[in-house]
């Protein structure tokens, strides 16, 4: 078999809750989310795997963007008015519509994580919980190709429909 | 069908090329493989969302674990001589055996990219490549937990069989 007709698959191991319940009028990343907050409810089987995450104030969420359908080569991302390669950008509609967000972690209570600047969609499948660790993630002198200089747009830009699915609202 | 049962799958976009062709000896994450060169294919219908890409000087890979095979939910890192809960940790055998390594990207040229910082499997199947964006990624004052003071380690610390999967390998 060759490499590009290799399959892999994935089932969640829990779930993520959110304020947000329609793909429109969302935060762009958690950077545009401050404060939002939301839960992780990871399944039964998995909890035992949550021992020495609440020494870390961040956490990377691993997920599928479920509610987005098909891909672009060129998309018009919510931070820009002109076509950018997908993988130039942080847009859903993506070959393998896999998303990463570095959230806040609050509290690990029973199985479930308080979290902030949560920028995603209420009802989202989760794949994986990995510890944020500033001495492997931040980088915070890198060029940012087109997105220099998006953080004041950040925090009053939302989301629109631009990427749903076919299916429609909820 | 409840999310439990749910499944996603993907196929790769691409292959990751490294000097690593044994799971034994690897640098433990980007920050122990400075400078270590690597390259990332993209297969030919995937090209054209390469766009743009090139102002960016660092991005995120996201991959399969695919040399990993089942998962514990306590484990013992590279970087520790005790039991962490997986998801407390970077260890590849967890559930959902997907890795992100945040790279610095060299070059884009006919399809392909030169990157540095390379922690990953020669002929580790591509998922998906993000622009690292410091204003959505970087957070230098988290707290890391176990991983407190780890980065003297990082650079001297290799990988063993620990986290091999069954079948052995070359």
């Amino acid at each position: 078999m060759s490499q590009e007709e290799r399959v892999f698959s994935y089932r969640p191991i829990g779930v993520i809750r959110s304020p947000f319940r329609d793909l429109v009028g969302m935060p762009i990343q958690p950077g545009g989310a401050r404060g939002v907050p939301g839960a992780v409810e990871v399944f039964e089987e998995f909890r035992a795997g949550l021992a020495d995450l609440e020494g870390f104030s961040r956490i990377v969420l691993l997920y599928p963007f479920h509610r987005s359908a098909g891909w672009s080569p060129l998309v018009t991302p919510f931070l820009d008015d002109r076509e950018r390669g997908v993988f130039a950008t942080r847009a859903p509609r993506r070959p393998n519509a896999i998303g990463i967000s570095i959230v806040r972690l609050e509290e690990v209570r029973d199985g479930e994580l308080a979290i902030e600047d949560v920028d995603i969609l209420d009802g989202t499948p989760l794949f994986d919980i990995k510890p944020y660790v500033p001495a492997f993630d931040s980088f915070p002198d890198e060029r940012s190709g087109w997105l220099t200089g998006c953080d004041e747009k950040l925090a009053s830009v939302r989301s629109d429909r631009r990427f749903q699915g076919p299916s429609g609202g909820p």
